[in-house]
């Protein structure tokens, strides 16, 4: 709405008013404003913004403008700010920082906090732990509802969440959950005891991110408490950052099943050698891998020296027998992922790719022949020899297609890599054997 | 834990202590179990849970089990199910049910009731509509934060959530959210006015799931109100929905970057024929777009024939470039769906693009010359041929693969089908014109 309003007030250079109409704005919007401005107007007016509203809009930051703020506030501006942030983003500003700066951040705090702060830096990348903040509600059973609710009032608002709020007995252990929602339905007077749930799923804070996804995904919570080693109860995750973590799964899944090394970077932002570098290897891999196609041609070179129109169905061939391949190998890929498919349905899924290769193979074999035979008037031979080349060349990728992410996630590789790329490699050469061999039986070369 | 022991009380036929065992589970999980039973067996135990935790249960059942279950209760236990289920889940059954079913249903409700059925039912598929329910919290202005949490004391157990209530005034018109936590934090007799946030983000019932789910990702909600035409608060829509939204448009742009017509149901549930039929257009399509580079190659057939072995380059060259192109097309797909990458921003892909494909095409282009050249022992002017193409073709499907989606996007074509199968197919065209033009020109032919 006041997008035309805030570009007025910035040509006019009326910050003060500027500022007035930022701060009736939602933190992640001010963000964005402030992401398209030069850096000088944009950190003088994160400057004069009102100190909460400040920290949550830096929360917002991409982390090479956050290095950009923290180089050019006082230390007594990054000191409130890496106390007001929620810990799981302050770990991450932690880790993106220079050693210096940590080094500073950390002499700054107590002992006890100095120590958790090292240990949620060393939770792996894509962890539960690396995911967790510690800011949840943390009560006792032998509380009431009423006491429970005051409780909350007191520190709800320094809270990630108050939705879901942590049973611990007094060694942090997890005892039971309780949602907002039902202490509000009951009485003062009911004991935590009494209504909390037992049966509470957690994760460790060793396990995947992708466990994490899954259970959020399977039952729809807001949060998920995250144990240690002895079950005590050291953070929690949010949904919020839930939805972070399935969009950057399924980008990387995007990336492998597109033979690139995966990237958390967005597009615009990386630089060109980072780019190059991602997608090289895989190249290399590939074009190396087609010195298989490259020989099975030369030694068929006497069948394609007396026939050379066979060379100008190659292309064809190849595509659609990649292509096959390739949905076969998607759809395959995907179930494993979202868990809709399992290594042990491999002979279902074998079974339904021969049934379908069967369908497919036979309608596009049969319009092939009508296309070439027909309308190009290609010989009836080699017209013949291209469509039951097509017809087994269906057959043979949908099939592989089918069996390889199951297989590599048997063997405990990345399905996603079982993609378009790599199955059209295999492919490529299974069709060509395939091709000069029934070539030489029906031409009789 | 507990999957021993129902295995064995299932085995001994102990269905009582069994449903026991059940009920002390989270409804999703009885869900699980019981859709791995017999359908006899499955029925039984589900008729002998307590009726609110069937609801729960059957809201989890897929569809056609649903139905099944429709099929066998009494119109009684029915009628409760409807009753019972929150109004979204009540909508998608009664969108897949019979029509006799669906006559008895609207038979048995009133007639306000009935209206707002038959309005929900004819929400677009995949509109805001179409995912949102009824059953929030509404707040007035007037009230105090005391008032407020009498109100949700009463009726909260039966609304989908209660962490976002809803301030509307008497024409039902939208005038502010206010969170359970800002209830809480504050004192009983604030007033709702004052502490409510006015600045709603919400959306129409008919934006597309899209929309919403940006939305979601970008602020981190749990729920999002939607308000139809009038500015009138018609429904919600939770995170935990939305999480399905992700999930279900990720499975869509897999399938239509693998050249297949997208389909919301699960793999191992289709039949054959509604698999072949989704991948079969595509093929086809693909197949007969390849009938250009047939005509190349016939072309250039007096080439070919006089240098036999450049048809064994024919395939890593196609690849090659089919790689290249897919990884660029990918990674703007993929930017365009997150929002990372704008139509506006064609100018950078189009010069990111090229200098990657300068420095991927030196690269790849001097590995080949090693390799077939000294390796291969290759004649220099065909090893130089084939290096030389494969560096145009690099940059020219780099190029390509980072034009055609944005160029989709304009175009309101969806991006995702400008992966790696029309891409590769483009670029075969393309690169054996090259291929074959720069070998007439370097051979002489």
């Amino acid at each position: 709405m006041g997008e035309r309003k805030i570009e007025m007030l910035l040509e006019q250079k009326k910050y003060r008013e500027l500022r007035e109409e930022l701060i009736q704005m939602n933190p992640i919007d001010i963000e964005e404003i402030l992401e398209e401005l030069d850096i000088a107007i944009a950190l003088m007016l994160f400057r004069m913004l009102p100190k909460n509203v400040a920290v949550d809009v830096f929360s917002y930051f991409p982390v090479d403008k956050q290095k950009e703020i923290v180089g050019c506030i006082t230390d007594k501006e990054l000191e409130y700010i890496i106390d007001e942030l929620y810990f799981d983003d302050m770990i991450d500003l932690l880790e993106e920082m220079p050693a210096n700066v940590v080094k500073k951040i950390l002499l700054n705090s107590n002992q006890e906090e100095r120590k958790r702060i090292n240990q949620f830096l060393n939770y792996p990348q894509d962890s539960a732990g690396s995911l967790m903040t510690i800011e949840y509600v943390d009560l006792k059973k032998e509380m009431t509802v009423g006491e429970a609710l005051a409780h909350i009032k007191e520190t709800g608002l320094s809270k990630e969440t108050v939705y879901t709020c942590y049973v611990t007995d007094s060694n942090r252990k997890l005892e039971g959950i309780v949602s907002l929602r039902k202490l509000v339905v009951n009485e003062e007077n009911e004991s935590i005891k009494n209504i909390m749930n037992r049966d509470v799923i957690y994760v460790n804070t060793h396990d995947d991110q992708e466990t994490v996804a899954a259970l959020f995904r399977k039952y729809g919570f807001i949060a998920l408490p995250v144990v240690d080693k002895e079950n005590r109860l050291t953070g929690i995750i949010t949904v919020d950052d839930i939805m972070d973590v399935i969009d950057k799964e399924n980008t990387e899944d995007f990336q492998k099943m597109a033979a690139m090394s995966p990237s958390e970077d967005e597009y615009l932002d990386t630089d060109v050698f980072s780019l190059a570098k991602h997608r090289i290897i895989w190249l290399l891999f590939l074009m190396i891998s087609a010195t298989f196609t490259q020989r099975i041609i030369t030694r068929f070179e006497d069948v394609l020296q007396s026939t050379v129109l066979l060379a100008s169905f190659i292309p064809m061939l190849m595509d659609t027998g990649g292509n096959a391949g390739s949905q076969s190998s998607t759809l395959v890929i995907r179930g494993l992922a979202l868990g809709e498919v399992h290594p042990k349905d491999i002979g279902k899924v074998v079974w339904k790719e021969f049934r379908i290769s069967i369908i497919v193979g036979i309608v596009l074999a049969l319009v092939n022949f009508l296309r070439i035979y027909y309308i190009e008037k290609v010989n009836i031979y080699i017209a013949l020899t291209v469509s039951v080349t097509l017809f087994f060349t269906v057959i043979a990728s949908k099939v592989i297609g089918g069996i390889l992410p199951i297989a590599a996630k048997k063997l405990k590789i990345d399905p996603a890599i079982m993609a378009s790329p790599l199955i059209t490699t295999i492919v490529d050469a299974l069709s060509l054997t395939v091709y000069f061999t029934i070539a030489s039986l029906i031409l009789h070369i």
